[in-house]
């Protein structure tokens, strides 16, 4: 698979036909405004192996758990991203025969995602099993300006023949998850309805009564020029659409340009829809395709003045973190606080549910520097909306008097996950939720968010550790029991240092903020205080005892934190004494040998040390580095990130590199051979950390950016661009110098320990140590 | 539901008929006889509750598992027992009203397991909805002579009226598993055919192609003579039935005969099921009702003179315990060594798969002292015989050079559960499967088992058990990590004591034999060490040096082993401090908290003590009991008789009388609300048990029987039988003296550590210690 696609710095390029890689090439020409996206499935027939997918945000089944044998507070449902109505298809037949580049021989393919303007392109010539050459293009987007609508120009050329073409736009809701746990469809029809050039499907999920309208229009353009045309209705189960007829010439373009939309019942009453989706219609097709797409383009504009990473010299590098931050702009616009960031985004229906500790330990860093304050914000809004759900759910398991325990998956609050070993106990989720509290106020300094919404969901996190750690008589210390760590190839351990750690952080963490909103607005901490019946005086007493007496494994002959209680009871191999034909482990072993091995799946001690860096010195830092990170095969997308941060912060650039590498072109090349199910989209915002946050060793201290910059000996230079308090600093980094312009305010930085003033309108020219 | 069944010493008597314990009185009145069985479904139609269950031993469906999240090394089938067609049925229609007593006022109804004879019988008068009044009399069995027949006679005696009465008896098989996972059929139809009075369907099981031929013959009778009818055949999908309509005169009884068969592809070849069958029901047929009955109750009356149990003074406590005897004959009788024990036998569908640890270690027990040797080694053989199966099971699991793990759960020896922590971790299944070979042998003195078959299943385990510990270089032993006890409300933990007690047991007990069978014949160690590829020197080396060097957890200043590495960690509360809404846990309580939980599911450490007791002092075994049972909450069926047993041991006869009675009438009197789904048979072994092994004190040692009797204050006297090396033991415990009498050979045996001898003929009476 390596490289199948071409490299470019703005674009990724399929140049041919290669059916074996077409699922794999529909993820990563996937497209998305934040608010709807789909999968590069082609408009016209396709008779060969794809996975359909169109996506409407917060739209979700619960679809019934498949569990070996039932337990006790087991979620009913798994949460289902729903595949939705396909509003991409135009069914185009030729003198009869159906176009399906499946059954054609293919003359010439292009296809092109390009990023800088956020659309798609494809242009193909085909000769039929009837020897009808035809070329097509094809452009497609979803808008970001209209972020309920999409469009499509199809332009179909034939070469060598004259007849009839029929096209049939249409708009498809008889769709299936390909994931769907016992062979059930999940949308039922409310209505559909066709006009001359429109068509419309109203349909509502299963269980949740979720309804959505999704309509077209369409207009026909013979060499570029509208035509009036007389269409005839189709309509199906589920299904709407309109047959157009044309008289095609020989060397004359037939375009079909297809306006879209997804209306629905989140966003208006269900009985408005239809005529929603048609006002929606009217204005961007009185709009046009053509504004539409330079609308499109200004916006990507300037989501790149804010977002992009320039990395000079090495051009592979660079196509991989354009297209991290390209497919991170598609997948969440922060526009809405009921949305959040699915692992797959649009790009495919793998891992149900939509939210997972990745929001908040990955993506929200990302927003916060990249995006207006508001879109992280409303990030954390999102947990804190769901709070009541996290107290529900921490009730099931036994928890009481308002202690929260979010879930490890969910699409609405509700915990939808099954596996007792992930839900009940990779509890570690509750603390990265309260991480980002944190890291969302040490970079915008909004503290007044504390007051509003961070401290109730914080007092109710700290209260689940409360209770789920106990007293150990014989150890005479707080322990942690029945854990899982970020490193999913243990489960159900013992004092798990990273999940101790963060739960200790937690109630430190949340008694200082007590002590800020006391001080800072008595009246409305006395106001929380009474609305969740938080007894100051016993339960900050017995947070500050956990804190004092909570037991964390180490070794003191190693100099290490210990993964989990008898980590090193474990038979010490390590990863490169591996055999390649061993590899990847979750492959090649069963879960009973990757469990009780010494292997790692992704950063759990050094997760630990990344987030809480400034509480342990480099050289503990370095030694549980040198101990983990041989143990650690990184088969999560989540884990070479953060080992290439820790790397660059230890000063090894070139493992820093190595790491950076495995992340970015993770889907572009296939790294993991499932790219077919979707992209891995939140690991995408570790790339971008590892970029920042590794090489520009960007840091917020004491309310004031830090950057200890590294750059690698296979780059002229880096470049990112960071939005802070106000200004946008461009950072460029050279083998000589670190370079500083910004926009905005005016701010002290500090750059390798140095503070220095960075002016709007003052390039700070900075040699770099050597 | 406490005693709905009247309490009668022989019989289980149902009087009066209430629908809601219907489901409960089908798995009460369940019938066996080790080669198929059923539930005490009704004859004639029912359309209220009930679970219609018919089975044929060793025929089972590897239904598609059902997971949340697919692992490798994963079992892709979870074995069901088979719902087999019903041939039970006879349709009544009365002036063309079906008979249904769902629809009638039940004016009386009686229902009756007669467990002496081993039939049942039932009695009922009703009024139709349209005021019919009918007598019916019903007597069934499943002919433990014929064991692939059963004869049900069928008699209906009209009260009120004259007309047409039409009997319709059939064979079924349009059968359903309840707990099919994916609501499928699991037969197909290979043929059926009718004749004047006879019915044939011959199914074949989807996937496994296991082909059944179920048959009747069906003879009618007036006022109790024969009569010639003509009957009309009734074929539909999977079903043939013979309508015979009769003119009904009040008070006269017209009686249907039903002549009935299993044959199997297992035993004969497909195409000669149907002249099999027919064969079969010849010989029955010829034979008659009457006289299959008489042969029926002299077969009870041999089993019972080697299995009876008299309990004088305590009628429900008698009743129990011929409960689980009965139960027990009617599952297993050893006459095929392809068969086994399922949890619950041919009363229910639940738990898939046949055999469970539940076999080596409480049943093995039962049928070495109540039956002919060759059932407990056909037990045994039957792991043998798929001892290839557990290496391939190892081998997924990553194990090699021929160490076998048993499965869990099997049918044909495949694992087929499907719960990693289960099914990857509750290893010491493999030690019960080696204890049960030394079980035999200690009891028997058979030790040319060993060289035939023995050694090369102890082998192959204590290859698994080298092989799943690994060295800890910071503890310097060999630790056994990643296992799940007997006690299943722990998963995943490192060095459970029971498990690494009893893995050392096995390489020990390995060593021991390698001895024994060197020294009985070199040669045909030779045959197995080349066969199996064993290195005596290197494996027995290694073995050696894991017995020396191996870790168990323990606490010194307790006393007490612990259960697995960290349980005094957990909150330390007990059992009694429980509120009684919390009980059961398994049903109050989530998982997670089970788990976090120091409550235990059955005897853990206490089952090592259990089997090795004489590797403690009393004093050990009275510290772990003290401090481990008040922990126990004994939610599985398996628990109570191995704490009666030890309470027993310790002299504690009341406790020892208690745990007795909470297993003894857990079917008859739904101890656990879940009788409807079938009896708990295999836990009806461990009663057995804690009679004889617990009041009896019965144990082998140095191939002598000891006794070391206790009786309850409840009870007036005890007595049992025991077979044992070609003698037969009855031991009457009276308050005053222990009473044996023997037949067969002489034996010495220890009576309170007292060598007697038995004599046939003599009466041994000695009086009891005060």
């Amino acid at each position: 698979m390596k490289q199948y696609f071409k490299i470019d710095e703005w674009k990724i390029i399929e140049d041919g036909f290669d059916p074996k890689y077409n699922e794999v090439a529909e993820s990563v020409f996937s497209l998305g405004n934040g608010r709807m996206g789909q999968r590069a499935n082609f408009e016209e027939a396709y008779s060969g192996k794809t996975l359909q997918g169109n996506y409407v945000a917060g739209v979700y089944y619960p679809d019934k758990t498949r569990v070996g044998w039932w337990k006790n507070g087991y979620p009913e449902y798994f949460a289902k991203v729903l595949n939705a109505a396909n509003w991409i298809g135009i069914d185009v037949v030729i003198d009869g025969e159906q176009l399906d580049i499946a059954k054609c021989e293919v003359i010439s393919f292009n296809r092109e995602l390009n990023m800088r303007e956020g659309y798609l392109k494809r242009n193909f010539t085909v000769r039929t099993a009837l020897g009808k050459e035809v070329q097509v293009e094809a452009i497609r987007f979803c808008s970001m300006v209209d972020d309920e609508c999409g469009a499509i120009k199809y332009t179909i050329t034939p070469l060598n023949l004259e007849g009839k073409v029929s096209l049939t736009p249409y708009i498809d809701g008889d769709v299936v998850n390909k994931d769907s746990n016992y062979d059930e469809k999940f949308w039922d029809e409310v209505s559909k309805q066709t006009d001359n050039d429109t068509a419309c499907v109203q349909l509502r999920t299963k269980k949740t009564g979720f309804e959505v309208a999704t309509a077209m229009k369409v207009t026909v353009l013979l060499d570029g020029s509208p035509v009036h045309f007389k269409s005839e209705a189709v309509l199906k189960e589920k299904y709407a659409a309109v047959q157009i007829t044309l008289d095609a010439k020989q060397g004359q373009p037939i375009s079909l340009i297809k306006y879209a939309t997804n209306v629905s019942s989140q966003n208006y009453p269900a009985e408005e829809l239809v005529s929603k989706a048609h006002e929606r219609l009217n204005t961007i097709a009185s709009k046009g395709f053509d504004k539409m797409l330079e609308e499109q383009a200004a916006v990507w504009a300037e989501k790149w003045k804010h977002n992009d990473i320039v990395i000079e010299g090495d051009a592979a590098a660079q196509q991989g973190i354009r297209f991290n931050i390209f497919q991170l702009n598609q997948t969440y616009t922060g526009e809405d606080d009921r949305l959040n960031i699915g692992p797959k985004g649009f790009t495919g229906e793998k891992y149900g549910g939509s939210t997972y500790w990745d929001t908040e330990a990955y993506c929200v860093p990302f927003y916060l520097a990249t995006a207006e304050q508001k879109v992280a914000r409303n990030l954390l809004l999102y947990r804190y909306k769901q709070l009541g759900k996290a107290i529900e759910n921490a009730k099931l398991l036994g928890f009481k008097d308002g202690a929260a325990l979010y879930p490890m998956v969910t699409m609405d609050g509700t915990e939808c996950h099954n596996e007792w070993e992930i839900t009940f106990e990779e509890i570690h989720r509750n603390g990265a939720i309260a991480y980002a509290i944190y890291d969302y106020v040490r970079y915008t300094g909004d503290e007044s968010y504390l007051a509003d919404y961070g401290l109730e969901v914080l007092i109710a996190i700290s209260r689940f550790w409360a209770q789920r750690v106990n007293w150990s008589e014989s150890r005479e210390r707080y322990v942690m029991l029945g854990v899982t760590g970020p490193n999913e190839y243990e489960n159900n351990v013992n004092n798990n240092w990273y999940t101790s750690t963060i739960a200790v952080w937690c109630m430190k963490y949340t008694l200082e903020v007590i002590g800020k909103v006391q001080q800072a607005d008595s009246t409305k901490y006395q106001a929380l205080a009474d609305k969740i019946g938080f007894n100051e005086e016993s339960e900050s007493a017995k947070f500050s005892d956990i804190i004092a007496k909570m037991y964390f494994p180490k070794d003191d002959k190693l100099g290490i934190f210990l993964q989990q209680d008898g980590y090193l009871d474990k038979e010490q191999i390590l990863v490169k004494d591996l055999p390649a034909t061993d590899r990847p482990l979750v492959q090649k072993w069963s879960w009973d040998r990757i469990l009780r091995s010494v292997f790692i799946k992704q950063a759990d001690v050094l997760q630990g040390l990344y987030f809480f860096e400034d509480d342990y010195d480099l050289e503990t830092i370095r030694r549980n580095y040198d101990f983990y990170e041989p143990r650690t095969v990184h088969e999560s997308s989540l884990s070479p990130c953060v080992h290439s941060i820790l790397a660059a912060k230890l000063g090894d650039v070139e493992r820093a590199y190595q790491f950076y590498l495995r992340t970015s072109r993770l889907d572009i090349d296939d790294y993991n051979n499932d790219t077919e199910d979707g992209c891995h989209i939140t690991s995408m915002a570790g790339t971008w950390m590892s970029v920042v946050q590794g090489f520009g060793g960007m840091r917020v201290k004491d309310g004031q950016l830090h950057f200890n910059p590294l750059l690698p000996a296979e780059w002229k230079a880096l470049s990112f661009q960071i939005g802070f308090r106000g200004a946008l600093l461009n950072i460029r980094i050279t083998k000589e110098a670190v370079i500083i312009n910004a926009t905005g305010g005016q701010l002290n930085i500090l750059v390798n320990n140095q503070e220095v003033t960075v002016e709007p309108g003052t390039e700070l020219n900075i040699a770099r140590l050597k």
